[in-house]
């Protein structure tokens, strides 16, 4: 394999502290709630006890094909979680599911509840849809992750086996099947094994799954035909559904389920970050590009449809009926994050960030109890999280984003240490053959002040990289109280100097309430705003309102000000203003009527993050105001 | 039975002509090309070959339940073809499709080509899903057609029959079924059979069937059970998708799928006529003001939800994802018909020559060949009418529907002529013991302006009753040149009189473009304008702009000009005139941008009727624009 060429890499979670007023308490709550709320439910469900592998036929509860997934992604949380804050209890309680899990292995390596237990003449004979590569891959995500929180190889031994086994049946080699799963997902998992483990074959494995995805004779095609099915009468049978229409090079447009493609794309950045694979890389590029300037809400949401849960025509961004899975959005800050260390550049990071405060986090409420599967930018007032759903994949996926936070806000290269997020607290950085402590000082989101103190074991020279967000118009940066010159390099101030023990660098980021437009090709947003201040977007909800939300105007010249409300779901930054509402009066209990004959009247509006709503009485909500 | 109380009764189809240039070329087109067309489809789809009950298992094209529908809807179009264009080929046509119908009936006078040839075990074991009393009514429709239309009973004996039949197996005596159909329609058309027969049976069995509806013990339950499924399995277990979640006296909320819907609400308008049942009238009411004043799209249409074909919550009235299925939209026009009769009230004929004149007509293309299914009243560019569909009630419905405009013109009562639709043409009225012949002149909808002659076969006293529509804001009247007092009494300027051989009234009712608004509860039309003149409802379509339609602002004082254009799709009026489009320059190609940054130009729009979109290049259309 050729070298990787990655530019930078990001912190060990257990190399980063978070210790703030924003993400600290929400970790918190996922550790204490959701985490062990997510197992009960996991075990109550049947989630677990399909490890047992005792279904018979007859006997209810029959096991689902993605139920491997939903226990690996609570695993991965776990040891996230174990790996920033040490618990016994749940040590164990891993443990104790991982032992589950190796008894369900097969002698040849095979691993999988379902199949297993309730179809074993069936496996890998429909890869298409059965999620079976796709279950591998979750499984060997958590047992990276268990192995980094614990050290223990008791998960990775036995996905080490399962992937061995993987390979054995998968690949261009004669006798091997040149198959790939319908869900992906496997690709970026067997990166993260190959650079847990350093054994090229899982690389080499997550490589062939990506080169050979779309080719013809289309794989799809052949195994329904050994089953005996006709692969045109598959729902979705041009496999755009699949990203599978298309070998992944030649693919320019970001097209299906969102968060297939946002897994699949995470994995072709893998891959090219790990083989200096150009073509890859330019591929990962067109469709981030496409997505970022053709189907991304401002939520930094992505996969428009229900239809197929998946991603729409360019600019097609409905409100009201936006899907938005949490999993998708989380999915995108993946591919963002990958990006990210593959090209050094804020763009990605401003993708992510805005993902991760907005359309992730509205994934969860904010008592760790609830969860969104849909984030739409508008509501009747009948939508509201649930406590989990049949196919439960954004709950253990919000969890283990949750508890991992602290992977996504820096990175270190050879000669430079990037911070992407404000995030208060702690990170230990190698760069330039140091050991450099950073700590982090602020606010963020709700203000734009940070302090950073480095502090390296011993005087080095290093680029610090500090990021300057997309939306931020206007900065200042000193050094230990000194305006400093940091030019700005692909949306990172870099300060370049022998860092000394204790220096500090402050960065103001000024961050007014903004009015933000949508590309008018955007149908559904044409003649309306959305609020944003710094990172945060905000709705109106219509237990803040007395006017209804969606009747609201907001005239361009309305002042809006922001102010921290402490009290406000455990402190926020609310905006409020005065704007118009289009009163119904004028209409004399009519559908229609003359335009002439509705009034407006002043009110006063209060705006609240995005990410807040329905934690309160239940109501109508919008993103999109309209202008008056 | 109690005396009926309908106000008035629809003149019948013979007894008017159309002759004017927006209705009697579209009839033309519909009898030329449309009729033809259907049975062709009828035909090669194996709908017709279906009756010759010939399919056995294993062979193709197996016969589906709705099939007997879809020709008796062509039976009944063409029947009111022939009623006003006599065709000696057509005629020979109907003759052996109908012998075909006469064929499949079973000697108790069951008729099903389905279930007969398919599932004859099954008959009336599923009336909840499988359509049999619907295509029953439908077949009852034709007959009833073909008998006014050509005096023959050939079809008419056959479906008295099986109307007999039905009538034995249903109902509250010991020993017959209480059911009633999942998809209503039999209701209606049991009540045209009675008034074609003046049997008071089929009378009954209609007051029957809505009589027992959504009544407990719930028959859809019961016969769940009985073939052995758990009711509670079904999709729609509420039974608010069938409206028969309570009996109908007790619905309040127009709920479920529309066509059934409309289709009920016709019925129960159609027994509480024949009936006087109030209970049954003040039912009607309450659903006539929910669709109207909280469910009805500005273009007549209704049914907002894909999902389930239904009725959303009230103002849930979303733009590009309405589903506002044709057959719908007729539905309403014929509840909003029977509901004209009943009460002599001009906001009934208001709603539907709404339906009329927007949403029913868009269904199909000017060329007669090709339908909407979905009437949406926004589009990327994506949605068009297709040739056919494999549920094919919309095509035939509107096929039906203009072949019977004539019908909804006029009425007469007692003492009274009333004008409902103003249509160039003749009419034969029979009022105050007089026969009145009435000739309409006009250009409607294109001007306001009409001229009526009246010429009774001797000098008769009545009140002449001329709809002053609800979009009209002036409208002025003369009696052969002279001003008349005519006092508006329920929407109908009354002119009581001795009439003579001659006597002339002129209306003219100002038809300026109007801006509409919707109530400001529907939210997906906040800040935005339908214009409307006259009846009809304008919309941008992309292929008369430059600017893209959906990034057109309408500022309040931009004056709009009307325009006929003769050349256009058939001659229509146009409205144009400045606006501004939102330009995408100030965005730098990104999605999001500050609000600031995007400008306006100016531009020139052309706005045409509704109806008449999707009959040229295909393209971005909107009916709601966004008020600058």
């Amino acid at each position: 394999m050729p070298a990787p060429m990655r530019k930078m890499q990001p912190l060990a979670l257990t190399d980063v502290r978070i210790a703030d007023a924003f993400w600290a308490p929400r970790i918190q709550v996922n550790r204490t709630v959701t985490i062990p709320r997510e197992y009960e439910l996991c075990k109550s469900t049947g989630r677990i006890d399909a490890l047992k592998l005792q279904w018979k036929p007859g006997l209810p509860d029959r096991p689902h094909q993605f139920y491997d997934s939903d226990v690996a992604k609570w695993i991965e949380a776990a040891s996230y979680s174990l790996a920033t804050h040490p618990e016994a209890e749940l040590d164990k309680l891993l443990d104790e599911v991982i032992a589950l899990i190796a008894s369900c292995q097969r002698p040849d390596g095979y691993l999988n509840s379902y199949f297993t237990c309730v179809d074993p003449d069936k496996r890998w004979t429909n890869l298409r849809d059965m999620h079976e590569l796709y279950c591998a891959g979750h499984l060997i995500e958590a047992a990276v992750a268990h192995f980094q929180a614990t050290g223990k190889r008791s998960l990775l031994d036995v996905l080490c086996r399962y992937a061995d086994h993987i390979d054995s049946v998968f690949g261009v080699e004669e006798g091997k099947k040149r198959g790939y799963c319908g869900h992906e997902e496997v690709e970026l998992a067997l990166v993260k094994l190959y650079r847990a483990t350093g054994n090229e074959r899982y690389l080499r494995l997550a490589k062939y799954f990506i080169d050979e995805r779309g080719r013809q004779p289309h794989y799809f095609d052949v195994e329904a035909q050994a089953r005996g099915e006709d692969p045109k009468k598959h729902r979705a049978a041009d496999y755009r559904y699949f990203q599978a229409h298309l070998p992944v090079r030649e693919q320019a447009e970001v097209v299906g389920h969102a968060v297939r493609a946002m897994y699949l794309y995470s994995g072709m950045a893998d891959v090219a970050a790990e083989t200096g694979d150009q073509t890859l890389l330019m591929a990962c590029r067109r469709l981030w590009g496409d997505t970022t300037k053709h189907k991304l809400y401002v939520t930094g949401a992505v996969g428009a449809r229900h239809h197929g849960e998946a991603f729409g025509e360019a600019f097609e961004l409905p409100n009201e009926s936006a899907y938005a899975e949490t999993c998708a959005n989380i999915a995108l800050a993946f591919f963002a994050h990958r990006m990210l260390q593959l090209e050094a550049d804020a763009k990605y990071a401003d993708v992510m960030e805005r993902a991760m405060y907005n359309g992730v986090l509205s994934g969860v409420g904010a008592d760790g109890r609830k969860f969104f599967y849909v984030n739409p930018l508008a509501s009747a007032g009948g939508h509201h999280r649930q406590d989990w759903f049949g196919c439960a994949c954004c709950p253990p996926n919000i969890a283990r984003l949750l508890a991992s936070v602290g992977m996504y806000v820096y990175s270190a290269s050879e000669s430079a240490a990037y911070v992407h997020l404000y995030v208060g607290g702690q990170a230990k950085a190698h760069v330039a053959g140091k050991t450099v402590a950073l700590t982090q000082e602020t606010n963020y989101p709700w203000d734009g002040d940070v302090r950073i103190t480095v502090r390296p074991e011993a005087p080095a020279k290093f680029d610090l990289m500090l990021r300057v967000p997309g939306w931020c118009r206007k900065h200042k940066l000193t050094l230990n109280g000194e305006p400093v010159k940091a030019p700005v390099v692909k949306g990172y101030a870099r300060i370049r100097r022998t860092w000394n023990d204790g220096d500090a660098v402050e960065l103001s980021m000024s961050m007014p309430v903004e009015r933000v437009s949508a590309h008018p090709s955007v149908a559904d947003d044409i003649g309306r705003v959305a609020l944003q201040r710094g990172p945060i977007v905000y709705c109106l909800e219509q237990c803040d309102n007395k006017a209804p939300v969606r009747a609201v105007l907001l005239p361009d010249r309305a002042r809006l000000r922001a102010r921290f409300d402490r009290r406000l779901l455990g402190g926020c930054v609310v905006v409020e203003g005065g704007a118009l509402a289009v009163s119904p009066a004028g209409c004399g209990g009519e559908l229609y009527c003359d335009a002439g004959c509705l009034t407006t009247k002043r009110v006063r509006i209060k705006a609240i993050p995005y990410f807040l709503w329905d934690n309160r009485k239940p109501g109508a909500m919008t993103v999109w105001i309209p202008r008056a």
